[in-house]
């Protein structure tokens, strides 16, 4: 397995798998190209040494917040889960964003991704409930974790 | 009119119009509730004295090539067209990104969007064609602007 930073052909690799890795799902409109122009020092990649995709995780620094960072999407081939990549990519995003000065992480999910919400616990994340996060009855699920180094 | 930033409560604002401003088009999966949290130093919003929404400009700084900024999105309001309000908030969007260290500025839209192709010619951007850019059969016009300051 390799692990290195994403880049913009890697854009359709993952588009073309991403339907099938949430079981059919359409998911595409949620990953436009942009992220993995602008987005690049922050968002990782892990292949097989075939170069077949294992698992990726884009990120960014908010430019709001500058000492925030989050994670707007993770992906984990079917072939390669329960491996321990998403834990792997998440710890290479703290690390990547603490050195950008980042002292918290934030991300979201949906109330029914109840294996999300569970491997958010499990990472250390703070756990609220966003009520008409994304516009009415469009509830969301709110991560966010202190990744500040100990003193 | 009023020009501001945007901030995480206009979000509602914009997808409670959205669709109606692109004529029943379904638009609200393009603008996730993210870009108006963690972009707001380079996204605007014009609104009338009694707050209602004329047009807004979500874009952002990229954290690949740190001299780019990126626009996208830009939408108004269907009562205020052919008024200057997209060239204001695209004028306030340079201004602010070269501050920020810019020297250029990109953006895309679809073969299908004369429009939008017109509007950024007007602009001084140069356009190209990215054959099968967002996946196979999905074409899009790219646009790019140089915003370094003349000598």
């Amino acid at each position: 397995m390799e692990t290195r930073n994403i880049t913009e052909v890697d854009y359709f690799k993952v588009i073309d798998v991403l339907n099938d890795w949430w079981g059919g799902r359409e998911m595409k409109h949620l990953l436009p190209r942009l992220f993995f122009e602008h987005f690049q020092s922050t968002s990782f990649i892990i292949e097989e040494n075939n170069n077949n995709l294992a698992a990726f995780l884009i990120g960014f620094v908010s430019q709001t917040h500058t000492n925030e960072a989050y994670i707007h999407f993770v992906g984990v081939n079917p072939k390669f889960r329960n491996k321990g990549l998403a834990k792997e990519l998440y710890k290479l995003f703290f690390t990547t964003v603490q050195e950008l000065g980042c002292n918290t992480v934030r991300c979201i999910t949906s109330p029914e991704n109840k294996m999300s919400i569970s491997f958010h616990k499990s990472m250390g994340f703070s756990i609220s409930n966003g009520t008409n996060y994304a516009g009415l009855g469009q509830d969301r699920i709110l991560f966010i974790k202190d990744i500040a180094p100990k003193k």
